[in-house]
Order: C-alpha cells, then structure tokens, then sequence
C-alpha cells in the first residue's frame, strides 16, 4: 500500500494513492495516517480494503492536490549522521564506529512539495536525500532479528540541513536540522510488503535539474535492522516515529566550491519505488 | 494557577490546584492541558472560573493521587546545556558563548513522582534540577522584549542524563538524555502571574535526602527572555512546547568520587513556588 495525507496544511485527511495514481480517500475508515493506524492490526485493517470501493480525491497529486507529510503526528523525529561511507568522506569527518543520532525538531516537517524557507541568517542551507523509516509496532530494546516486525513503511525524506547552525554554533548538530520547512516527508508511506529489497534502493537528488545526489541505499554502512534495534536501546519507538537512515555523497557541503541554496532554486528528488519531491526554495524571509 | 494532569499514565485528566492544595477537575471545561488551553486565551478563559464551582478530585495529590506530567502532547523538549557557570566549571567545560541547544526525547517524558528507570547498560545515570518553561503563545524569531509574552508557565523538570551514553558514544548528546523516563515534568504548571521573580527562584535536589544541587536561577548565564528569543531563531515555538533552562553544580558527574543512579534511591528536588518531585530509581530492567 501507498498511504499519504492530503489537503490544507495542518487539516490533511488520509488517503491511499491506487494503483492506477488516485488518491483514494480514507477519511470515512480512520482519522489519520498515525499513531495505531501504522500498527500490524491498523495496516491489516486497510490492507484489506478493497481500493475501488473508496472515493476518489479530485486533482493530481504532486500537480494540483496538496499532499501533507505521509505521517501525521509524529513524535520522535531521529536522525542518523554519516552513514554512507563516501558521505562522511566528503563532509571530512571519519566513519563512526556506532550509528550517530540526532534530532530533527518535529515542528520541521513538511509536505514533500512545500516551499523550502531559508531560514534568517543562513549562509549553508544544504541538501540531503534520504530513506525514512516509519515505526509501526512499539518497543524498546529490539533485537535486530525482529526490528522489520516494527517497520510500518518507507518514505522520501530531505533532511534539509543549515552547515553554520549545525557545525559552528555551540553544540549539539540541532540547531541547524530543525528549522522550519527542513523536514520535507514523504509523497507516500510505501508498506514494506511492496519493496522487494530495501537495501538495493536508487536514490537521488537535483538542483535546478542538475544532478547532486546519486546513490544506492546498498552503500549504508548501519542497516535499517541495527538502525532500529540501536535507536531503541537509548528511547522507546513508538508508531508514528521517524528514523531518517543518512544520506549519500553529493551535498552542497561536499561539492567544490561548496553550494548552497539561497533561495530560488527547485529541488527534486526521489528514492526507487518510494516516490518523488519537489520543492520550491524560498529566500528568508 | 497551578495547573496539573492527574491519573493514569496516558490517560490523565486536566486539573486544577486550589488554594486549599486540593485538586479541582477540569476535564468538563478543557480536555487537557496542552496545546490551545496553553494559549493566553486558552488560560484566561481557565482564570476566570471560580474554582470553588469545581469538583474536588478524591485524593491528596502526589500522596495517593498519581499525578501526570502537567503538560499534554509536548511537541518539542528543548533543553539548554551549561547554562549555570558553576555547573560548566564541574563538568569540565568551557562558559558557553551561546546558548546549547539539545533535545530530550519526548517519549522521555513522566510524571512527577514517577519511578526514573536506569536504563539497560547505563553506568552513569544522573540527575539535574532545571526550570522548565512551557510556551503558550507560538512564535519564530521573537523579539527577547516580547518572549515573555509567549510563556503559558513554569515547572519544575528533572534533566535525568546518562553521562556515557551523552557524552561517549559517538555524536550528539541525544543518546543519554531521552531515555525512557528521563523526563520527569510537574507536578504543576504556575503561570506567570504567580512567580514574583523567574530570575530568583531557589532551587535543590536531594538523593536520599542527602543535599547534592543547591541553586538559584538568579546565576543562569543566559536568562529566560533570552533562551526564547535564541531558540526561535532556529525553529518556531508552539503551545506546549517545553524549554529546560539548565542545571545549577552539584550534579553526580561533579562529584568526588563521582556519584551515579543504580536504582533503589529515592531521588527528591523542587523550585520554590513551583512545587517538588520524588521519583524512586528503579535498576536496569
């Protein structure tokens, strides 16, 4: 299944996008794409919908029909830093011996194709494609033999990334991963029964249709099992959690000279089978 | 008013302390307190009843009557590090030139009096006596001259902190300070109107009912006006919102020998005006 949340911002509804590229709507079954919808029985429940019977959504979606985060809700927004080998290469720091977390504030997300806002006083305002996974079944302490038991789906995320605020302000990488707009999520929550090998994944990202990011999920140095059977020894997950698993080579702190978004531009991106985004990069305002 | 979440774990009900120290029910006037309820309109309208109209809850709070942390659905938990001079210098660092921003887990997030779990390999868990501030009114890049128009309240918070897991196991400091039950928040929320001076609040945490933090916020480095302002230049503030100032000396990492939770002592610390804690320690489960 494809699910995915439409409409205003902040009064997204739940739908499911068919296999023709409909948007079904869902809002007679459930409230929202979150919380216990995302857990094996909620997933279950939908699964065994039959997609003609539930109204089509007029307008395209990604054209003309808004789509919100395809997770609503979510409460822990974890991400993983320097988990591609020539990523942390090109950033210039070394390959970590255990996965590094950090947070992406949760009021960051957005719709994946709502306006990107530089944020006031930005100078590095960067890139970065990546493969989210979204928790459906609750734990802590999972061991990695069963931690895909917990997995509702898989999403396209940018973790979109302030280099100053992150490297150069006093501490902790999270003042430069939250601002406002930086969290960019979905099109769709994809279930894992439609992913044949989540660790064989072309990913991708361009600016202004040239070519920044090209890499294979294939080259992540922590799997998604150890990702998430490591994060739940340091926090419980619960459905609705976000592990954003890190990002390949080719962001703007890697290139040279180093290039960042100012405003203006247009960034695409996408991850095989998961969908694409496209957002509009918005100067500060 | 002191404001507060009263019952069972993920099923509290809005409350009210009286003058008398007796818990009025709101649960018929407001849902919970969270979210709009923390707005200045939200709380005017919870100011102008008569709290003798309400019904006593059965029970003396924080004796037989559990209470919940006295802010619902916390979107963010921002905590602010080495913001007491004297706390900087026993932890070996240097004065921050800014503030430090880092996160807390929300899924941290426990009552008052509930039990702090030492979490699974956890060699040196910690504690720290902090002012928390809850947001009422949202906002991004407020001016520090209006940030004290966005404060629904202040609490009392237990910054518990696993110093291995924060400060040596690759990366940010978010590995040791989210852990489940690493947040205990109340016991009550008191609004503004109720505290004489934020910046000459006497605070203290016991272990054992041996003295170990001894404090007053009239020594934090960066004050709250500031702390608001600062964070919201790099992400925007919403109801419920939580920001924990900082940590006075006397923490387990400052002693000598330094001193850490294993389970079994009873942990207690307050702010004056703003009400006391007591959390059992319970070991590694």
């Amino acid at each position: 299944m494809k699910l995915l949340r439409y409409g205003a911002p902040g009064a997204e509804k739940p739908g499911l996008l068919d296999k023709d590229g409909r948007v079904r709507d869902l809002s007679q079954i459930v409230l929202d794409i979150a919380g216990a919808v995302l857990e094996p029985e909620g997933l279950a429940a939908l699964r065994a919908l039959d997609p003609d019977s539930l109204p089509v959504v007029a307008g395209i979606p990604q054209v003309d029909l808004r789509l919100g985060p395809c997770v609503g809700g979510i409460g822990k927004f974890v991400c993983i830093g320097l988990n591609y080998a020539d990523h942390a290469e090109e950033a210039g720091m070394a390959i970590p011996q255990e996965p590094i977390i950090f947070n992406k504030w949760t009021s960051a997300v957005v719709g994946p194709n709502d306006a990107i806002s530089v944020p006031r006083g930005s100078v590095k305002t960067d890139w970065e494609v990546e493969l989210g996974v979204v928790i459906g079944k609750p734990g802590a302490y999972i061991e990695e033999t069963d931690a895909l038991d917990h997995v509702a789906g898989f999403c396209v995320i940018n973790d979109v990334s302030e280099r100053d605020f992150q490297l150069n302000r006093a501490g902790t990488w999270d003042k430069g991963k939250g601002c406002d707009t930086f969290g960019p999520t979905g099109p769709w929550l994809v279930t894992p029964d439609e992913i044949e090998d989540v660790n064989q994944l072309d990913m991708w990202l361009d600016v202004d249709g040239e070519r920044m990011q090209s890499g294979s999920t294939s080259t992540l140095i922590f799997k998604v099992p150890h990702l998430i059977a490591y994060c739940s020894q340091f926090m419980s997950l619960q459905p609705g959690d976000v592990i954003s698993t890190g990002t390949p080579p080719g962001v703007g702190m890697g290139q040279t000279p180093e290039r960042y978004l100012h405003g203006g531009e247009v960034v695409t991106l996408g991850i095989a089978g998961l969908g694409q985004q496209r957002s509009q990069v918005l100067p500060a305002g």
